[in-house]
């Protein structure tokens, strides 16, 4: 099953995806007003009788699969490839810094360069959305307690996240944050280790790997998190890029308006984003 | 004016703070059901008018100031003592990291130190509440602004900070994030440089600093996150902490259960935490 949010007539809602078309929540949207309420009440089944009316992808305005995360906790180095162009050493713990909502948008929607700077790099992701209210997770239960998988963008304005050693400033940029198009529940996605994970800046590959590749798998990343927050229904591991950044290439290769960016993960997603600057 | 959020009788609320009691909101619940939700309205001038039960203070809960911030921006080596005693270089540019709100707790409620580490610490801090919705706010229009200040403790989990180079496994643990007793409006705090902020453990003072000792002040802090983010009503802006960490002490002063830890700044209030370990 794959579950998108988006607007449509004015309205913020969500819908099951189809064939080019979703189908708007119709009557459960009074039960469940959002996506993160569907998944906090455990009816991710129930979004199959959707019975809201079928909308083309055309008509539809994508929003962050979760507009409203109450957490989105980044892996940071977590592909050997990345660890490596970034000169860093090699950890124990998996490296975790933040981004806020405000900082995400939608497929298609506009991947905005800020004014302040030109440093403006792509990083593809894979994305977990937590289904339960956890704490103190194991290795062997965190599975259990995963959602769905999407594409993610982990938009970074390079020379603001290196003002200093933290790199927040430089991660929440607003609509730096490309969520979507949609979530695929578990059963559907399978076996994670042999996807492929590619970016493509104007349809040149820039980043391909493997999920298996990463250093900290998923059970690892969610046993870790887990242990120091409460992790919530619709929070968001957004899981480490692999190498390939635009910041580590000689020239360096940054965003510029009029690019196109592409996070494709097999039978998860394509996400598409035309770069622009902020108004 | 001062603005506290409780809970009282199983319900949470906020109300006005008056001298050993709070009179709770009454009739303007209806219009703004928590103290963030009045912030936005712009409405705090009408929380004069709150006319619910007078609580001696004896009878609430005390609950985080705000509850449920969009945002909690950490200011972290602002104060040169502190930025000495962890040997880290000046730098141009605030740094900041973030805490989650499910991190922090209120007035009296226990600071919880986790079962995964012992090198549990203090940080005394002035949290600015902010009180519109900015972005690009330049320095002379950044008090404007300020809805508030209160009191706040950035409890820090040491060895989880350090894992990697990146502080947000240290600073989110459950419960380790005191912010209170109350906000008070900025009429009623007055000139900021001259307050003093110390921290004891135990009634021995550990930090005492003044407020115009910050590296980067408070203008220039909402001046350079508003770059980055857009700030909104009732989020928190935790100002950074002077010297006297537990962790630089020789030897090292963890908090243990039983200690008792209080964060005082002239004008603002007093906010005490006795340490328990999580159950």
């Amino acid at each position: 099953m794959k579950l998108a949010s988006f607007s449509h007539a004015g309205t913020a809602t969500w819908g099951l995806v189809g064939d080019g078309f979703v189908t708007e929540a119709g009557t459960l949207r009074a039960r469940f007003p959002d996506l993160k309420s569907l998944i906090a009440a455990g009816a991710v089944a129930q979004a199959a009788q959707a019975d809201g009316a079928r909308i083309p992808f055309a008509e539809i305005t994508w929003l962050p699969v979760i507009p409203n995360p109450d957490k989105i906790l980044c892996i940071g180095l977590n592909y050997e490839t990345h660890r490596k162009e970034t000169g860093r050493s090699e950890v124990e713990n998996p490296t975790v810094f933040t981004r806020f909502p405000n900082s995400q948008t939608g497929h298609l929607a506009p991947l905005l360069r800020p004014k302040v700077s030109t440093d403006f790099d792509f990083e593809g992701e894979l994305a977990v959305i937590i289904g339960t209210s956890c704490r103190h997770v194991s290795r062997d239960d965190a599975f259990a307690q995963v959602a769905g998988y999407a594409c993610y963008n982990d938009g970074s304005v390079r020379d603001w996240q290196r003002h200093t050693h933290q790199f927040t400033p430089g991660k929440n940029f607003p609509e730096t944050g490309p969520f979507g198009p949609w979530m695929v529940t578990p059963d559907e996605v399978g076996a994670l280790d042999d996807l492929r994970l590619q970016t493509r800046v104007n349809g040149q590959v820039v980043q391909d790997a493997r999920l298996g590749q990463m250093i900290f798998d998923i059970p690892r990343q969610i046993e870790y998190c887990s242990t120091f927050t409460r992790l919530e229904p619709g929070d968001v591991i957004a899981t480490g890029t692999p190498g390939g950044v635009g910041a580590k290439r000689t020239p360096p290769l940054w965003l510029k308006p009029g690019d196109v960016v592409e996070v494709e993960i097999d039978r998860v997603g394509l996400l598409r984003n035309p770069v622009a600057d902020e108004s």
